[in-house]
């Protein structure tokens, strides 16, 4: 039995560990990725005190963090949490755990394009993340589907490594901060085309082209060796469905300013959440995961 | 003029100016103090991905962080803040300025025991920062009064230093970390008085000693070279009092999920605010900076 069982190791799910750690709370990790969707970022310039730091070195960092104080993050999938009188019982691929209290931190998953090719070539030219796959592209052409920060990020990455870089983009302008943007107009390498839609992904063993809704350069077709999907996230609320936990409108878990949902006995933070006004970074997921913590001690 | 003027240069004002920067916002931070009172936090734990990091080298690199985007902090003085039209005027020690919007980020200030002899020997034992004077009371005694975090970290880190550390609490049980309780109680130098108050403080030139309200070891009065108050801290919300800015119940400012306060143009952010469900830690302070400072970018 357990005081608390935080699921995702994210920075919300870190964060909540250190803090519960430090007033005693015995707690336990679950989660498949330390360091959650950080991993993916090829580097991080918010964090403060960081002027940059790779999303890779970030996430271990803050794992051993959350390891030094005791806890372990165990590496398996929750399928279900059940709540039983006071306690919880959850189900994960490793066996059961109990536990008294719960901090959802499961994050968000990267949006789909839903379109044809896309998963018969993802890991042959389609990819979800830029910093992780980038670096087969030395010298190729690639694009970024999106139009927000995420994209701009990765086109700008991408654009230090790949030959020619498209960001396709369904909407006029391109919406990030000024410091990506600046990076974009910079590089004569990254193109913008814009109030365009990718309709389909084609090739034979591998990505060879794109189907576009809009003419470019007098065809619809668009020759290029990978292609990025940055189109958003979406909340990962699936665990908490049987729990009736309260979404919000879009989906997200709905919290008060305690990080306390719906259920009680039921914390969530970080990404997953509608709190912070809903800007996800990693700043306010690490908050958002101190704060349950500390609200979970006076519920203990 | 600047679009954004942050009054504060704790953790809070740096990471909206690191968020405000890189949005292309020019910012301009006013603060006594690069990193406000985490100058004053001699060993900090929580942050996440730093094991252990000193108050000062933190301070530093979230200051470096600021100002490597382009940002000056300036070390004077705010004297009002008045609104005229859609804009501000800032008085100040050293001039005035002009922003179109406003991020009070002025954090809290030390709560005192308002009992004779306090003021008298602030410097000739009295102290309101374990970290900053600990050092003088090699081998000597000291007292730290108070029963939170603060006062509990003040004991172990003075422990370190003095013979003898005595911590005087008015109540019955020091309320702090279980990290904190267990580095108390091991060490054996560290002394609890409870359901003690300190009436006065007394001496010649220094503090000697101090009259309690309760009998300790057969008397009222307790030998010690110095004293440490660590009671609590007080919004600084004193700039804001002429714009009118609404205040809860507590004296701190009233904000709501993004940082806005009751006056147009004017966000708050960290300790001075009641955000983040009243927890005024450093991860919470720069979060709120970031959410302030996204929330403006949409104002601008």
């Amino acid at each position: 039995m357990h005081d608390l069982l935080i699921v995702g190791a994210g920075p919300a799910g870190l964060s909540a560990s250190v803090y519960a750690s430090r007033y005693g709370i015995k707690n336990l990790i679950i989660g498949e990725i330390p360091g959650g969707l950080t991993t993916e970022t090829h580097e991080i310039g918010n964090w403060l005190g960081d002027i940059a730091i790779s999303g890779a070195e970030f996430a271990h960092k803050a794992a051993e963090h959350a390891k030094s104080l005791g806890t372990e993050i165990k590496n398996i999938k929750v399928e279900d949490i059940v709540k039983d009188g006071d306690e919880f019982m959850v189900k994960t691929s490793g066996g059961d755990e109990r536990a008294r209290a719960i901090i959802v931190a499961t994050g968000t998953k990267h949006r789909h394009l839903d379109i044809p090719g896309e998963k018969e070539f993802l890991g042959k030219g389609v990819s979800f993340c830029a910093t992780c796959d980038g670096f087969f592209y030395r010298g190729k052409t690639v694009a970024v589907v999106g139009g927000n920060n995420s994209a701009a990020a990765a086109a700008v990455h991408l654009g230090n490594i790949a030959e020619k870089v498209y960001i396709i983009y369904r909407r006029e302008n391109v919406r990030a901060e000024k410091y990506w943007l600046d990076l974009i107009e910079k590089n004569p390498k990254i193109e913008i085309i814009n109030n365009t839609n990718v309709l389909e992904i084609k090739g034979d063993m591998k990505l060879e082209h794109l189907l576009l809704d809009n003419e470019y350069q007098g065809g619809n077709e668009l020759k290029v060796d990978g292609l990025f999907v940055e189109i958003g996230l979406d909340p990962r609320t699936e665990i908490v469905k049987n729990l009736g936990v309260k979404l919000d409108e879009r989906g997200y878990i709905d919290v008060g300013p305690s990080g306390r949902t719906s259920v009680e006995g039921v914390w969530a933070a970080g990404d997953v959440t509608n709190g912070s006004n809903n800007f996800a970074q990693i700043i306010t997921a690490a908050s958002e995961g101190s704060i349950a913590a500390e609200d979970i001690s006076t519920y203990l």
